[in-house]
């Protein structure tokens, strides 16, 4: 059988999501109630697939050490396959970064090795029939399609492009799905509904199975200058460790959909029937409906107080939220940004996040607390001339070796073991022990231990940016070149 | 002419109010949009009549010090007057309160000493009118009346309880005022109506004129028991700087209101016209009604974005808040609890700090921020063994000698000069300087100087109770007899 590799396509801020989904924390890494994220998901359904010896994610390299993190959490309890990355210089939709996946897997494992495309920030409910589904796509596949999975519509949905089936495509006298006869795009209400009143529509989920080299052929048939491109850009990737770093120029390749590229004007294409309880969450709604309806209606994530609320969606982990008679509101709540909207207007999310960003306010970018490769800060509070931080190290990682021209840090160890470097001086602090890192020193912070440090630094001076940093030497390749 | 000292009656947790009013800062505390508290603003007022030598506060003796900052902070600006305090262990509801008050200024000034006694969680906006009021009620107490003050009602409320005017009380020609016809307790809405429509019915405000020894008298005449217990309570009381601590036995005082015990059944009664712009700010709505509205109707505090928003009373002055196509909503936002409530219910808002209550939530009394006599402390974080806290020290403030058996402490100073003592050692700790107080040491906090200190502590030990302290000497009386 043909080498089999599910390739994770995780990117996208989620707007929708906000204020839990943000970019520098887009929607696959947002953990749902069950304590997991999608993107610990996607793993796990790639990794159930049977014959999987590698899995292949394309990702912004922003997000490469918050992707390994999330996946080391599953890995433990899914036994270990091998992991590779692609990692784009910036989000680049989906055409280019399959097609990178398939001339990278291409490469190593030869024209034959099939593809399964799964978009990160989607749920599958029904692992079996997922399983099943990607049986049939991998023989459609193996035959020279191209195939799509179609998504049974539940309601006239007005936010997914829709799929017409054709010809009926049979194995052994089973059916493993249909020619595609054409692809719609996002219809209005009326259309949405007369698909589902006629029947042999479904939803296009934008998962894919395909064979790398009928794919590249047929995206050279169909989009020559973006085949032609993405063969120069590939051969200037960065390949290090268990990555292989996409260049600069990779910013330059057209902006378009492997819908459009090259699934809509293929002959090749199929679509193989998903009905595994698939879903996007791609509003609070969506979000909402994992959770546990109380006897109101009301779905809630954290402590809550419901006086005679209906239909709510609460999401609140850190503080205390009362509801006193109002129903059918989403209300998110997060340490630095709150979200109270009417449910029925929940796509309507990321207005506000654009006006966000319109008034420049961190918050549709960042959260409070920050993922660096080494682990994550949060900001506790900030005042004139001070910022207090909660800092947390990984066992065995390591901040750079740095140093502030414009302040001075504070470091109290409330849990673990740090190594501290502080000039020329180097030194173990423990639990409820202190050190201080005057203005000019360069210093560097390591976890030696196997269990988490954490610290809180009090930073003091005139100016407090993130950006007053020297990195003298870095782990994670963050020194200027 | 005659003593004449106003009274503010300063208690009430204004559980309406919740989550900005809690028991531990009561709705007197509360900041308006202006910057000042109803507390201070009744200060100001009764600063503003002519002939104010002096001015008494009763109040729970927990608030003490918290009342005498936010005086402070007033007196700078309206001169100084005198200032005595009434301080009872517990609330005991106006009579047992006014009476407390009418016995201290006949002590000190004589039984002719004229009581302006003034509600601390009310709004006056139109302060002309009310001095001229004031002038009338002078007048009516002096000749022996017990003046109520009348608020016109602008709607049938049924939250209030109403006058019903007799036989005018004239002077050299002018109006002063009415005898009081009767009082009616809060009555239904129709009942409400047919007042507003008869004409010659006001809302009792709660405040008054009158003349101490006659307030007693009618006291002794009509609630001979109280009056006899007040007099042997009162003599147990301890008096010092200035204050009147009341004993414990105040507590045993029956919980009546001065309406029912005195004002009811005297033939004495009399009411002056308010009509000064009076609120008792009893509720979100009455607190939106303070804040200009933009054009859809909404009423702002704090950093918000309003998408199709219409009608939203927004209080949010720590975080971010996005509204979505609602309207008619109360939200109102702290460190550690969200309210979301339908202006229309916001009566009900004291059915949620029930339920808290009932829960053991410690956000129906405490909030983040805890007042003390030396300033306040902030609690920013909490974890395993450790806690990290904001503490200001006042200028000239310090705590108590103490000492913790199961924690220690890390103290940064970020801001001002700290005099700290450390077991034997005593010394000063400036901005950017730290220092480290074992477990089981004695210790001490001071500021010497003359701004604000802030400091940044940071606990760790296995407990990290607020009860795990031993004070050795307190200059604020905190020290186990």
């Amino acid at each position: 059988m043909n080498t089999f590799i599910p390739v994770i396509l995780s990117g996208g801020a989620g707007t929708r999501l906000w204020p839990l989904s943000r970019q520098s924390h887009p929607k696959p890494f947002l953990t749902l109630p069950d304590g997991e994220n999608l993107l610990q998901k996607s793993l796990r359904r790639a990794a159930a697939i049977p014959d999987v010896q590698e899995i292949l994610t394309v990702t912004n390299r922003d997000y490469y050490f918050q992707t390994r993190d999330a996946y080391d959490a599953v890995d433990s309890r899914e036994g270990h396959r091998q992991l590779r990355y692609l990692l784009e210089p910036t989000g680049r939709n989906t055409a280019p970064a399959i097609a990178a996946a398939a001339w990278e897997l291409q490469e190593s494992f030869g024209p034959d090795t099939i593809l399964l495309v799964l978009p990160a920030d989607q749920l599958v409910q029904d692992l079996p029939a997922f399983l099943a589904a990607v049986e049939k796509a991998r023989e459609l596949a193996q035959a020279g399609y191209l195939v799509t999975f179609g998504i049974t519509p539940g309601w006239p949905e007005t936010g997914y492009g829709y799929i017409e089936a054709g010809e009926v495509l049979m194995a052994e006298g089973s059916v493993l799905g249909h020619r595609v006869r054409r692809f719609v795009e996002k219809p209005d209400l009326a259309r949405a509904q007369s698909f589902l009143d006629a029947g042999g529509y479904s939803w296009n989920s934008g998962m894919f199975c395909l064979r790398a080299g009928i794919f590249l052929e047929e995206l050279a048939n169909h989009q020559p200058a973006l085949s032609r491109a993405l063969g120069q850009v590939l051969s200037h990737g960065r390949r290090q460790d268990d990555y292989l770093e996409l260049p600069q120029s990779f910013a330059q390749l057209p902006d378009i959909s492997v819908d459009y590229a090259v699934m809509e004007p293929t002959q090749r294409a199929a679509v193989v029937a998903g009905d595994f309880g698939w879903s996007d969450i791609g509003s609070w709604s969506a979000f909402g409906g994992l959770l546990e309806a109380d006897a109101q209606g009301n779905q809630v994530v954290g402590e809550v107080v419901l006086e005679d609320a209906q239909g709510c969606i609460v999401h609140s982990s850190e503080r205390l939220a009362a509801l006193l008679g109002v129903e059918d509101l989403v209300i998110i709540d997060t340490p630095d940004a709150l979200l109270v909207a009417r449910k029925d207007r929940d796509q309507e999310v990321k207005k506000i996040v654009a006006e966000l960003k319109r008034r420049g306010h961190e918050s549709h970018a960042l959260h409070r607390t920050v993922h660096r490769p080494w682990g994550t800060y949060t900001v506790l509070e900030e005042g004139p001339r001070f910022k207090i931080k909660r800092i947390l190290v990984k066992p065995g990682a390591a901040l750079s070796l740095q140093m502030h021209h414009h302040r001075s840090e504070h470091w109290i160890v409330v849990s673990g073991t740090a190594k501290i470097v502080n000039g020329d001086e180097e030194r173990l602090i423990r639990t409820n022990e202190s050190t201080y890192i005057p203005a000019g020193t360069p210093h560097r912070l390591i976890n030696p231990g196997v269990i988490d440090l954490v610290m809180i630094e009090v930073q003091s001076g005139e100016y407090l940016g993130e950006d007053d940093i020297v990195r003298f030497e870095d782990r994670y390749g963050r020194t200027p070149a």
